[in-house]
């Protein structure tokens, strides 16, 4: 997995889960330091719709494998 | 919210989550620091249904209410 691609995919993830991993709002999670597989595994959820939700359905939709292992490397390696 | 009752409650939680909050293995969250109201809607999202796991649906089944936002004010404050 590509850390920096991940990073630079992560432009509009920002958004609501903050360009450091600490997110805005209550409601949404912190990113920051999560573990790698877990995060593949709910983008991979979100992406089939085993897991829904309203935003990150659409977000994840149009995730290629590599970008969610990127994502995933990227948010994982914030500390 | 009671973090202190939450801690007590969190015991079984530790297994897999770990007493600080930091999993024990890649495919589970951490949960340390992680915002109370994500943390409360998970685990009522995971009692009703309306996010499946095979681990966690049978672990959020018979928490109250009230045990879950001990247990979100508990991890939400772990440093």
């Amino acid at each position: 997995a590509d850390a920096e691609a991940g990073k630079a995919k992560a432009a509009v993830c920002a958004g609501c889960h903050g360009a450091d991993g600490i997110s805005f709002t209550p409601l949404y999670p912190n990113l920051k330091g999560q573990k790698a597989a877990y995060l593949e595994k709910q983008l991979h959820a979100f992406k089939d719709g085993s897991r829904t939700d309203p935003v990150m359905g659409p977000m994840a939709g149009p995730l290629s494998d590599e970008d969610i292992s990127n994502l995933a490397a990227f948010y994982a390696g914030l500390k």
